[in-house]
């Protein structure tokens, strides 16, 4: 779909056995990532493949289910778009977030202002969702490569890289995916303040250490801690860029304590 | 307990009778409000006398219970101050909130901005919390009078009132209530924006309608509507002042459709 609209992408192939992949890699190159085509988040469900003996037997790692191979891309940064269309048509977009991952996982995400590259991820955007006619919320993942942008994956739902807007936005992603589905009114995207998020990934910090710190805001899920689950995330929501900057640094150092 | 920690309040006298109504009634004059010790909420019962008519057969009509009569306050204004108070005793306060009732009932709620009485709102409900060495949020309400406060009632609790701060504080007054409680630190009791809350009396206007205003963030209580029941609110959070003023007119042109 996404080279029928015009939008760029990494090379990738469809792998439906070892023999697909050898070809692929063949063709595309190395290094690439062999991803399944269902069930893969966090880094599960996939493999980067760096050297000729890491293709050996690796479909079969995966489980022999269908895969798509993927040529890795040299890219500078890795922004996302959330995007929230209704009913009628009507869409609209919150400012591009920085992500940063840490294997795999979610780990930062920071929303930025005046992104030179926000028009050209809103019109890549608004291509698919309107070839799907799409309602609700859709989150749209770039990789930042020349001053461009290629797709790297979509996800037809709230997501991770937009939990900053429950404090950080006007109007929450969660609550505008309502507002589409039940064909109300979209509220506005605008920011409010300069917000980040953090990910806590298998553990969720003293709880008195996280609120101490100012403009943080917890959201701790509830469930068991386990080495590489999302637990919990902070948001942070701070009056400037500087200020933002700080209580990240302080939110991480509580996350490597 | 005000009159001991020298905090100012309107001429008032404990009733368990007629007979004591009538001799309150002399000693203070009218107009007076009439008010049952317990169980009063949104001008239930209470009672304003105004002329000696009034007076007669009022403290059976009240229900013959335990009532206070307060002198009538010519007031300029009416504010309240959301406080809460953690375990430890470190006090926070939000802004002043400048309070309009319509027939005894909350109807608008605007957030101040470096109010002139802050200061000593502050320093009168200090003086109460530490004497009760109360954990959690108490709302005061003041008048303003002659420039100064009288103290017209306190609510142990999270308050309408207080309901702004959902949005429009950096941490609200549940969450601060529950940090209290909790023996958590306590969150920035800080603005974001310029804020106000608008009660929805009786019903609440099309939802649509509602969350179409910019700025608007709906509270529906999902309670069955009726005359005189609080059914929902609305919070406002603008960026600033006269934004937020347009934005009420908004509001209130949709509560009187």
């Amino acid at each position: 779909m996404f080279k029928d609209l015009g939008i760029p992408t990494p090379a990738f192939a469809d792998i439906q056995s070892q023999a697909d992949l050898d070809a692929a890699v063949a063709s595309i190159g190395l290094p690439a990532v062999l991803k399944t085509r269902t069930l893969g988040y966090d880094g599960k469900g996939q493999k980067v493949l760096r050297k000729p003996e890491d293709v050996v037997g690796t479909f079969a790692e995966l489980g022999s289910v269908p895969c798509l191979l993927e040529g890795f891309v040299p890219f500078t940064g890795e922004v996302s778009l959330i995007a929230v269309r209704a009913r009628d048509g009507e869409t609209k977009f919150y400012p591009l977030v920085h992500n940063t991952h840490d294997s795999g996982i979610l780990k930062l995400s920071v929303a930025s202002s005046d992104h030179p590259l926000q028009a050209l991820a809103e019109d890549y955007s608004s291509r698919v969702l309107k070839q799907l006619n799409y309602v609700g919320v859709m989150a749209f993942e770039f990789f930042e490569v020349d001053g461009g942008l290629k797709a790297n994956e979509i996800a037809p739902r709230v997501h991770n890289s937009g939990h900053w807007t429950t404090e950080g936005a006007e109007c929450s992603q969660f609550e505008n995916h309502l507002r589409a589905v039940a064909g109300l009114p979209l509220g506005s995207t605008a920011k409010v303040g300069e917000s980040a998020m953090l990910n806590f990934i298998g553990v969720v910090p003293p709880v008195e250490k996280v609120i101490a710190i100012d403009d943080c805001h917890l959201h701790h899920y509830g469930k068991a801690f386990k080495a590489g689950r999302k637990v919990g995330h902070a948001n942070l929501r701070c009056k400037d860029k500087a200020t933002l900057e700080q209580q990240i640094l302080k939110v991480e150092a509580l996350i490597a304590e």
